[in-house]
């Protein structure tokens, strides 16, 4: 049994991660952190988990985190970054499923989250838990950065392309689409229903913090210059990021599908969907599959890469899950092998 | 192992059923049939399914049908009363998520459903497999008539008050709301998308086919003649029944909350809610659990229960596998663990 | 042209009064203020009104208003019982959308909305705006208690049958079904689109403000005395109320569908449904239209009535323009000729 | 009064052109056709036109068609062109909404539209009906090809960078999201709520019937060599369209707000919006407005223009009704002044 502990577990991430650790087969879950939360029973605040998980919200006790074989961060950016030498000088290892462990650039951090890093000697140690690109590092580490959503589904999409030298790395262009619980679970005019349904809206182009984090894991598959535009907008659903990738094929006497096919061919939960077919979000709601699909239109020289993965899930919490179980030497499909919800 | 057949797979309730097929340990999937779909591999049609069921769909063979353990039929209304006597009698299972075994009333069925029945000597020995009610003739049965979504809904919600006699049974009011997978997975303008996204309508207040289901049930409770008004309501939405109850309390010096704490205390997927709070649809989305909370406006007579379902699950293919689970000793849980996908 | 303020013009019910009052070929809108947002281009906020509203929010200015012939308030409850004293001294007319001057009784206004009325004096002037009710009294008034949204539909559903005594008056059952928007633009987790849509729940059971005020209501209409049960809920779409209204008939000897036709066929603004149709929110979406239709389930003595508005129309913005033109002489509906958004 | 047919009433098209041309001060509505539904009452089909339109649905009759001024026809394509010499030759003018005229070249049209052009001799003749684009030639056209939703949106969006040879016409990116309104009003399986909401899928990127009239109506605009990707996405939403159009910019000294504000200052129905802001569908949701935002990620070479429209206004009966006044010398907006519903 692998002693977890939840720090901050009152938004979307966290609740999936519990419904997740809940059923996992080799977890027992220790602690919830949540100030804000204290005292209340964490089936009051998510009705979904009673009957299976009992717990209340403590307050983040660094003494009972460290007892904990693994500590999950679902908190808000530059919380963990204060709490993490001390775990890991404690033994503890450390998923964090924001951003502060994602950027190896400390500068980087500070220009897109707005405050210096508390621990920038940890940012080289630090695994980014991008399974499919890092799965030999992530085994051994003891502190391992969970990607963002966007990334997850972006690089999944480009990578094959990218890694084979296939497209101009100076003309991706990614067409992001996510539905509005990827905005968290917090009080906010703009995410209401009744202003964000039967509705569409892009947002964040001149720059979003998930910009700097695809192009640093994408530029690790390429010694040439990359660069990468990069348009983030609003889906009226709750859950599902559709990534609709372009690029510019710079050798076109390829079989991509087949290219595709064997590049995640031992891959678990990425699915390259059969030539002519076209995924779509809920084809992996409620699962962590990544569901990929390629197309040329008019088989011309613009190769278009469409990329389905339930946000929460491999965008989130079951990309954490995934991280645990190869740290733990557990199979990696484990407590991971539910079927999408559909209809 | 129970090698099990699904007759009718492509309907929601036919796919529902395979996803918790494909998962449950005890299980092998053996057939699955249809015959517009014939050689078709089921996981192109329902995407999510790839990687976890690898048949095509068949025509359905009594022969094939009949080395199965148990035969699920996901039919429309009428096909299974065709093929049940044959296959009971060569010893396999069944169980009809139709509606073909829910009425013991021959001249009822032929009234509702507007064909005569096809073998009405079995009506009797049809079990109704609601098992809060009827656990210990599912135990034994061979046939089992899987209640309706809204019958279940309603007569959990209603049981505890009538069946001690608490309640005037000839004036309950049954305000129930679904979400429109209940109407089912074929062609029709109504159910689209920009018919029935942002409103809300009743339908079939004349007479709905669940009515006669849920009087014949809730009678079964009391001696007394009853009298139910049922209106149901489609949502916005894809899963989900909310049935609100009303009924005049004859008793009014009763803790209804202890009541119907202890009426279900036994009870895995009936979960009742604690005083003073309200169940939401979303907190049963893709589980099989059932919750109700009480409610007594202004402290007056009458008591209004609130009972929500996912009408996929403990409205159609979860209570089939609960079914099963009890048909074949295995504990009524098994296959059924999941959590709700909140958000 | 009347000239026109609008104080609180930044919720939902402000941004409607403005939209309608832009396009009123007799009105000059002169004023809107908010406090929170002084300054800011009314367009900036609301850029559905680029082009049809030049005006900026400003703080209210007593004077500034008081030069308006009429000042709508769709403010916060409270606000409007401070200031509309000294605009009727001042010889403005004023239409409250909020709930000031809905009560008769200071003491319930004080029980249900938490605090002392403010000018209790003027309770007994103001007209509660619900012109089928009370359309001669709202052309002389100098102060309109705009109705709210579930009062305007359970009122106009049941007004026939209690005015001509057919049904028993105490034991009325509406249970309510209302889209997100009537919970107001402002910050909240609940009503995000994470949380609201594809889900379903009751909500205020114990007690909800627009109890009082239904009751008030209809209680005019009977001298028997009048209980009602009334069940809000939330439904997962942005407008539209569907109330659904349960009563005992205590005549059965007569023709509903023609009594209805006739109580309500010189309304412009009620349309009663042909017999053996149902109507959808949709069918009102952006119009100040009431949809009536009468069911009798099995022909038994519960009479069923079904009655749908849009609750920022015809359940608040919509009425208020509606009233507006009564006080000012113009033809009831003027402004007010738009169709329904379908689909 | 301008005596006008509908040919093909029962679509969304239809519907919305109805629900406009009710309301248009200088329209007399003569004929509505559908063989389908031939002797019923339009509105029993469409209750909100309930008290606004009292025709019923008749067989297309040449003659009843040419008494009229106007034929509108919201046909299926390859209806019109087989009656339109007929009337035209009896002085009748035509507006298509459907497809059969919008392609210059006879074979373009028979390659995507599946059938031989009925009377090619008259597609010189035909005016596309895009205003922005060809307003002088609308003025004394008989017949108007009303162009299709996403060329709408996407020409106008590419049209004053194209027009002033500022971007690279050979690395156009059009990425398109719409709701399922587009789709039709049709029995369908995809296009049911249970099917399409939360989900968000990419479609006909192999090749979609918008594609050559998108490149024919841009190439106009330029002499070099023009090329296009287009990928279309559905949304889970009834109306509107948010078209991303990404392009190289090949002069970046020039001030695009600017440019693109003053190419459009005299256009009543095309609104830029200020700088750094986003166009959100519901906007434009019931209006005929086409809202543009032009953005340029990271100062870089890359142009990305958002333009928005209610597909079914601006993309379909909005656009149309647009056409006929400037056909019959209205002015341009004449029943078109509605502003967007929001929320």
């Amino acid at each position: 049994m692998i002693n977890v502990a939840v720090v901050g577990g009152t938004g979307y991430t966290g609740v999936e991660l519990l419904r997740l650790l809940a059923l996992h087969p080799d977890v027992s879950l220790q602690v919830i952190t949540s100030r804000s939360e204290e005292g209340i029973r964490v089936s009051d605040m998510f009705p979904n988990l009673r009957g299976h998980v009992d717990l209340c919200f403590s307050v983040p006790d660094l003494d009972k985190l460290a007892e904990c074989d693994l500590v999950f961060f679902a908190t808000p950016n530059g919380v963990a970054m204060k709490m993490v030498p001390e775990l890991l000088a404690r033994n503890s290892k450390v998923i964090d499923l924001a951003a502060d462990f994602r950027l190896k650039s400390p500068a980087k951090w500070e220009k897109w989250y707005g405050m210096p890093h508390a621990c920038e000697e940890f940012l080289d140690e630090a695994v980014y838990g991008l399974p499919e690109f890092n799965r030999e590092a992530v085994k051994s580490a003891n502190l391992v950065a969970n990607p963002g959503c966007y990334p997850t589904s972006v690089q999944l999409g480009y990578a094959p392309l990218i890694k084979n030298g296939l497209v101009d790395e100076t003309s991706l262009i990614a067409d992001c689409k996510s539905g509005v619980s990827g905005a968290g679970r917090k009080e906010s005019v703009p995410n209401l229903l009744a202003e964000c349904s039967e509705s569409v809206k892009a947002y964040a182009v001149a720059g979003h913090r998930h910009h700097p984090e695809i192009s640093q894991g994408l530029q690790t598959l390429t010694s040439n210059a990359l660069n990468l535009v990069f348009v983030p907008h609003l889906m009226p659903m709750i859950r599902g990021i559709h990534s609709t990738l372009y690029a510019k094929l710079v050798k076109t006497d390829i079989n991509l599908q087949e290219l595709f096919e064997k590049h995640y061919q031992n891959e678990y939960f990425v699915d390259v969907l059969p030539e002519g077919t076209f995924p779509e979000t809920r084809s992996v709601k409620g699962s962590n599959m990544c569901r990929i699909s390629i197309q040329r239109p008019q088989n011309g020289d613009t190769v278009v890469v469409l990329s389905v993965i339930d946000n929460l899930l491999k965008g989130a919490a079951g990309q954490a899950i995934q991280n645990m179980n190869i740290m733990f030497n557990l199979p990696e499909s484990r407590g991971l092998e539910s079927i999408a919800l559909l209809p």
